[in-house]
């Protein structure tokens, strides 16, 4: 196995300092350092997801970590495998057609697992309109809203004008040609003429269920009181 | 007066092939040159469409033909003042903003300089969905609607999928940094997710009333039964 | 077999709305998916159209529509196999080279799925004139020309201006280097000098084919009398 | 004076809608409109923000709304001109240099136009890392951070990574070169290695103001019992 | 007058060694730096052209070599003022529009002073196919043809299908929108179908006329039999 | 077999009007659609390349002309497979480095079997400038010379400075990162500082070996006297 | 007067953490702003450098601190005006052509002000080659050499590959059309084939002066034995 | 085994006029034209780095060179295998996560290969920055710092901000979306706030291993006496 000194420098003070656990982003991530990671993990028992891991390198984490919760679809692994009870306001996630579903799920489960209560629509975009206005009910309950759309990008400008609660977009790669790989999606939302928009990477799932439970956080989680990091001086 | 021969070959014969008058681009052309060229059409009586006419432009054009009509804000000038008698079906330019106005009137007055009936819609963006919504019944009579938007250029998507007709979509360059002049929105309307969507250049009204006048043609305009254009053979 | 609820919204309302049957985008759907898209499809017994379906994708399809058309080369699946009688204008697809062809057999046969008249015309690039100058008379009888052309995307604009119908540009990813998947095409026909340039995506012959179909339509089919669409109020 | 519902379709139900008032973006509008805009403005006495308003767009607001607040230097106008009472949490906007100030002065005052406490901290990018860290007591009070920076824009991943509220991040067009007009400062926000980074468009102060408020407000803003909203249904 | 050490390196060896004379590039240096540069070439009696030369400096550069040729459209200073006798083949300069011609000046200038036959066709693009197919005798007698285009930049494609000889295509910053500042253009004649066409820089017409007076010289310039370049060891 | 009316119009006039032979682009055109071409052009016995032939489409074409030559490096296929005898100037054909080769094989082969005299020099980038100064006298006797680099591309400019021939310059994709594909070597070859270059696609082998070929011819190749091109009206 | 806390948090540790005077970004800055942090600077007494300032920006400076040196060409002001007296290693800045002064002035100024001795070599791009050449012997007693060029950058790749130092390249924005502002340069400079090359922001003067003063220093500039610096935990 | 003399130049001077050992880019290369430069370095005993192998060029390349170090994670092989004896001052290698391994592997073992002590410091981005934080000291004994990241690319600019040495960042392509490759890091890294950075291309960890032993040279490697350089004169 692989020194994990020489690989990693795991952020053990992360939940500490920042009331949300740590994350491993998995790709580029050799399975002799996520097989290293994960046993470091499971060692010292801190409430980890593991973002972006493709077959292979998810068998290696589930090899330390067998209790875990694998989505494929998502490419996500949580661990433990139960989300902690929900706290907070609701987050909706709607994605604008199928295709966006991977990085939906994404969102979804990394909301759940940081602790918020999470509902998915699907296939609702702008091409025909009745579909999210049949879903304005459920959107105004919402806390923060996830957007999830590739191609035009539309939906997020759409949905932020008609609710009063933030809207985090996600932009996919879903599409082609002068969709340029989620770059058209991305520049429609961060010039989305309603506003109330919180643009995040493409295809960031993860990234936009993060924000999401930060946005919906009953109060603001607070850190630890007492906290090593030597940023804080 | 320059020589009209070092500056400019007019296609006196585009009317007779293509069926719709010519045009002639003002960025770029000097004053002298316009002047020679806007003296020719006056002496040969062919009906033109002056495009992007900056005020000095302008003036060098009206000095040579002082009956034509110019619309400052849209930069056009049209000679003869009056359109021809419309023919064919209802053409309606719909606007996201008022900023997107003069590029919306160069696409209303040159389809109704090229013998169609137009009507305006102005500042019916996605961000107050009801706007849009509720000039429905105009926008199903239309036989071709032309879209003008800057920023995310989302509401061509949203129209599209509202009507029959198709959908010219004209991006602007309103807006500001990642907007990229209207890039954005060119790139939101190229990946419209309900098809039915034309899409011409930045801020190219005049194209896109061309277009809509073509599509809106009750019949395609015959080009005449003879003419001397060689690439005929 | 995956629940539909929680991966699509057919809009079965889509004909009745726009007056042309629903088409589902293929890339980026699971196998999974797409059975259950198809077995719905034809239960409800809509006409419908699969874009952009690998072989895997077409399996799955034909598995629950078997007396659907598939066309491997333009990835294309319609059911039911026959198209409608035709009505309208004669549509043309006219490619620069051959190998713009998958994309412009999607546009042709989209454009006779949806109703229309509609002939194909192979490799007559600006590169040697007298390929497309020989197709004149089948050009002026067109109501709407679609030209497929990949590399200097140079094609359209020299169509446009030899007839008076409006033209139905496709960029397509032919090409290498300084074509940049499309893009160098792309631009060009944004930019064509001849006005009645109508651009859309890069590969995009479902959308050209459909945009000819509008545009070619006797008169622009009309919406169902009676509606269930929530967004007409 | 230009007759109003030839510019602008005000979209007088947002603040019922949305739960946050109307706001006018002036850029691209003439000075004729804007004062047919803020004379409607006055008379229906709707709260209102004029967005990038350059001197003579705003003197024209100004002679409509003299008892309005204008701040040259965000080139904001909020009328009325007292903010409404502060309620929800605390927001911090911090900028990494001297020149983001009036970028970093439109969010504030925005956020403080929408109902929220809002402090400002000024130049303490990553260059001299001791800044920042000085000012973590109060970024740990915020309920979210306003991070706003140009040139390599690096300030969001490091205050992201030392607290748990969300931060919104607005890229600057400050900076040269490779700067390319904020772009820089935007790749490298939506590439934050710290979750929980929104981003809005580069130089978007007012943007980022709204989205903060929203993000802060107690509960969210409940739009109006009844509306008159067409998009309801 | 500052000391020419300290601003320039003249390349007094330049027609010596590659039988073209020296160019100096104005655009960028001070009206100080060019009085110097062009009293040295006075003293040495070089033949030397200055491109890009505004107004001022201009007139810097004619009040040191008062006998110099001045063509203020083209931005161009020649001096002596008489390009020497023609030697080589035919080179003939086509505009597609009456806004390329500051650029295609620039270019027939150029191949003059650098000793060729050359001659100018103007507004020739492809919207009216008819023009540069009524210039095919002219066309098929050059040994070279410069073809100057902005917007879609098609008619290099168009003019290299229907001559033995190489074209050299110059795209120019004439448009707008997706023109990008002459890359559409640009981009088109890089991706040329018809083989054949030589790219140079955007409104780059001195190292098209350059380019052009190479390929037309009767044999290759000789460099001189003995040269100080001590690049040649 | 593919009906070839279905798949090409082949441009068998290409060498009366241009003087060179037709050469036919493999890449995205199926092995059905080559064994059509490749036999039409045995059974018409015309002299063709066919360039960017993967093996299975060279496969292809030498089933039907077996005593064509193949190059797998350039991926050229020649039929005839013995260039005519060499007319004209010399071409000296250099690269940067090893990894261009490719790209410079498909240029040398392409200007021999268009009948010129070409010869190769390899690895002489300006890393090591001592390598292409060893060169010049080799370089000085060139009508012209193709330069074929990637990376930072930078030998053009440097050959250009050193000869009175004009240079023909190849961006390559050769390099990683910032090379994106061969357009940073392409931008560099644009913005040559020294004049005489001139530019073809990426990775363009073919078009420069062409336009070398023109440039090097003798006096240019005269089209047949009698043509049935229509396009010569 | 501004209150200095409000618009900026001078980082008056630096010299003692980094070793290196504080430097001001005049761009995007006030003339009330900059009055303010000069009068502080010069209450304190700290050496500092005041870049990129516009004439009204400079005059605040100067009126603040009259006895500071303003380099006009370079826009940079030194206070004190004269540099420390020099050591370590000797750094020579090259430039590819007069236009490219004065970012090569910000350069040598700079270095000079942080302590080396620095020599200016002008106008020795690669078009002739020689005029590089005749510099080796200044060159290699250099102990890092800073070359600063536009157009296609390839100065940098010659020079590091002729000598042991390594290279300081600034690309410049001299140029137009495909030069895009410098990025030609920049990315020419990124893939230099010769290793050594240590790339900087376009037009970056004062950056690539800092860096070659650093890589020059005798021995690298210790910090302070006593710091308040927090980072320093 | 391929003729040398066609495929390849080495450069064997290089050591003696840069004090450095050539380097041999494997990339597009074959494995043939590897197998005969290999031989020739192993026949003239020149040592030397391969780079950017893949696993079938380093196996080519040990078959000749069997005693020579692969380190499969950093693609490079260098020969002989022992690094020589170190001088200068002391290199760290920093990376931002652990997917910026291979890259920093290979600018290490560059650095030692050409005669420097170099330490590996790993996983220290900004997101959790008391990690950086925590080795400063060791930071600040170095002559100079690799700094290698991806994603968002802020740690250079943190680091160079803390310490009086020079940093040399490399962006790498590690993340995903508007990472764009590498892109976002490298303009994150040009616009560095903090000055004395110094970048290369993106994933070039040769060149930034080359560029640090360059600067931490104790005194620049000096070229032998007697050099056959043609360039020298």
């Amino acid at each position: 196995m692989v020194d994990l000194d020489q690989v990693a420098t795991l952020d053990l003070g992360r939940e500490a300092r920042r009331g949300y656990p740590e994350a491993v982003f998995c790709a580029g991530k050799s399975v002799d350092q996520l097989t290293a990671i994960a046993a470091e993990i499971g060692r010292v028992g801190q409430r980890t997801l593991f973002t972006r891991a493709d077959p292979a390198q998810a068998a290696a984490v589930l090899a330390q970590l067998p209790d875990a919760h694998h989505d494929a679809e998502a490419r996500l692994i949580a661990w433990p495998a139960d989300p902690p009870a929900p706290s907070g306001g609701l987050i909706v996630v709607a994605t604008a057609g199928t295709s966006d579903l991977p990085v939906a799920r994404e969102a979804l489960l990394t909301a759940r697992h940081l602790g918020r209560e999470a509902e998915l629509v699907v296939d609702v975009g702008v091409a025909g309109l009745h579909r999210i206005l049949a879903k304005l009910e459920l959107l105004r309950r919402a806390r923060v809203i996830v957007v999830v759309a590739g191609m035009d990008g539309a939906l997020p400008s759409v949905v932020a004008g008609l609710v009063s609660a933030p809207v985090v977009a996600v932009p996919t790669s879903v599409g082609y040609g002068a969709a340029f790989e989620g770059l058209a999606a991305l520049l429609t939302m961060l010039n989305a003429c309603a506003p109330g928009v919180a643009v995040v990477n493409i295809d960031n799932g993860y990234g936009a269920g993060h924000l999401a439970a930060q946005i919906a956080a009953a109060v603001p989680a607070e850190p630890a009181a007492t906290t090593r990091d030597p940023a804080d001086g």
